[in-house]
């Protein structure tokens, strides 16, 4: 059963395996409210996973310890799992979808672990699972529907209310539910007063839908940039806990996430990953009413592809004038291309590329279309240029 | 004088306006030494400058503060002085030159510092400064040849020694050389076995060059992406101290230093700015002897401009395999390119831009020159891919 006990437990158990991570108070996000980062994305193997993992195995019996144990996740469970496992010595075998980032399975089978790569979704991967666990006799280590691995993630509320023992509303994300079970769960019992939300990508809404029609659903797909949390049908534990823990879910879109993660970047310095971003989203748009309170963040993980990063780091510095995509056309004579050129460079913008086509039959004889990418300061900046171009008799959108 | 007194000194009244930033052990860097990261990057402001900028702000007389304090920079001090200066409530001119990003205009603003943008280089905008100072007798922070900032600044060395009594090494980046003068000078006096290594840019080592010609030199022009430690000549007080507590000084050059930011991004979660890179730069290229070493990285900050983490990125995906560009043939024939393409997405990798070009002169008649960039899971996926396309008969370098 899940108790406050067995969360303290948890917290002593966890001292030598996990991060006592840093509470870091954002001026730069704390616009109304006073909000504070709780760096799980700073945690060993880049999220708070390694704390359930670790506790559930701690937790095992010298027999099942012996015959190991079997956990399947193509992210953030997966390294704890097989981190927790190196660290009390035990077997771990992890079934992973062969489509997983190779930089993941790499994590885990550093950590010692015995991947097991498996053809398909991860549904198939979970099949495999099930029945290695059977055929080997293994312990299943769930990702979040078990006492003890909500236990060991509730050891970040008890670690919240020690860092600041006046806080107000702890904002949590929700994939399957394990960590704002445990979250909400200690700090409803420590401090009821504290408000406990928590944030769904709005592409995966499964305990969303399940709190507010009061039953477990099952989505048919889920579609999210925070792939951490994506995630059909919640645990019935989990939903139990939410039911009766949580004071407000809130969905947020990726584009809100994508921000969130720039934002995290240029102001906070720190990566984290679309999961663990939701909570900053919640906060930057406005989705809950913060107004006056001591906020805490919970940033769950930082665990997210150089390649995603790179195309939220290109979107954010369009969508802020930093970098700006324009058309135009110019006429097809020797030097108009440079003539163009020198007026973009004299407006201080930087041109990173150029696309220049005399071939398209939609062209007007005698003129050619240029694409350009070019670095600017900001929004400001980026519509001065244009204005520039445009009085100078260079037709841009 | 700067005495170990000062630094402690220093340490109390710093309690209220700086943090005391984590020490995070690093497994991922630990390749043959343990290496710890002391994070400034999470300072408030972005940068440890905040220290020695409030220390020398906060032993102001009180005349001196009424007046009001003046600096020049065009990064991490002027935020480090603007915001010591709303703390204590006084005046703070800053003198930027004009060409500085309009981020860390705006950061500085956000402060309340009243702004002084200056027509041409730094240099001007220092002649600016110092004119400004006299007419107005305000008082001048330098930004590291100045006993109480090199005090403040060393406030880093007692909470290493503290958070880590066993530590064997500190690596520390060097500009004009405040920081690691002040860290070298507490270390050395309180732990004298502990070792304290510098690092420059290669592109910018003038207190390397003053050090080993026992001299004060100035570099005629400086190179680097580390732009806060792009500084032409070292201090009077900061030459000293390296001369007498730094074991040793390296350099690491700009592709090494944008490695280790990349590293620090994907591993540590963390973003750093070049200055701040260069010291895991250090450790990963292998530039000291650490061997079983308890060695701590001093990150010193964050603020990198994203226009330039936007580049490191996508270098950093080149060089690890995972953005390929390549530039190929086919038959300039309907259904050629789209064979191409079956091809390559068949391989795994997924196309980020095409450019099909079919009126270079130097295609011989009847092909097409196409270029391709696009993602692939690693270097080994990379080579893979292009072998591939080799035995199909596709021309690739």
């Amino acid at each position: 059963m899940l108790t406050i006990e067995k969360i303290k437990d948890a917290s002593k158990v966890l001292s030598s395996t996990v991060r006592k991570t840093d509470l870091i108070h954002s001026p730069a996000l704390s616009d109304g409210c006073e909000v504070y980062i709780k760096s799980e994305n700073l945690q060993v193997t880049g999220s708070f996973k390694v704390r359930g993992a670790s506790y559930k195995i701690a937790s095992l019996s010298e027999e099942e310890k012996k015959k190991g144990v079997i956990a399947c996740s193509a992210g953030n469970h997966a390294q704890g799992v097989a981190l927790a496992a190196k660290k009390y010595g035990i077997r771990a075998t992890i079934c992973i979808p062969e489509g997983a980032p190779m930089s993941k399975v790499a994590a885990t089978r550093s950590y010692g672990a015995n991947v097991v790569l498996v053809k398909g979704v991860y549904d198939d991967a979970y099949a495999k699972a099930c029945q290695l666990q059977k055929e080997e006799n293994l312990t299943f280590v769930h990702p979040f529907d078990d006492e003890d691995v909500i236990a060991g993630q509730g050891t970040i509320g008890l670690e919240i209310l020690e860092q600041l023992p006046d806080v107000d509303a702890v904002i949590v994300p929700i994939g399957g539910g394990g960590l704002i079970s445990g979250v909400s769960y200690a700090i409803k019992h420590l401090k009821p007063s504290c408000k406990v939300y928590g944030v769904q990508a709005a592409g995966a809404p499964s305990m969303y839908n399940s709190i507010h029609h009061r039953a477990i659903e099952e989505l048919e797909s889920v579609s999210t940039i925070a792939d951490g949390i994506a995630v059909k049908k919640p645990g019935e534990l989990t939903f139990d806990c939410c039911t009766k823990y949580v004071d407000e879910i809130i969905t947020v879109t990726d584009d809100e996430i994508a921000t969130a993660i720039l934002t995290l970047m240029e102001k906070q310095k720190m990566i984290s990953e679309g999961a663990g971003a939701t909570t900053v989203a919640a906060v930057l748009f406005h989705k809950l009413n913060l107004r006056g309170k001591k906020v805490v963040c919970l940033v769950s993980g930082g665990n997210i592809d150089v390649n995603i990063l790179s195309r939220v780091v290109n979107k954010g510095l369009a969508k802020s004038g930093r970098l700006l995509e324009f058309t135009t056309e110019v006429l097809d004579k020797p030097g108009q291309l440079m003539r163009l050129m020198n007026l973009i460079s004299d407006g201080g913008a930087n041109i990173m590329s150029i696309n220049h086509d005399r071939n398209n039959p939609d062209t007007p004889v005698g003129k050619c279309i240029v694409d350009f990418v070019v670095e600017t300061q900001n929004q400001e900046h980026a519509d001065h240029l244009l204005e520039t171009l445009r009085q100078n008799g260079y037709p841009v959108e």
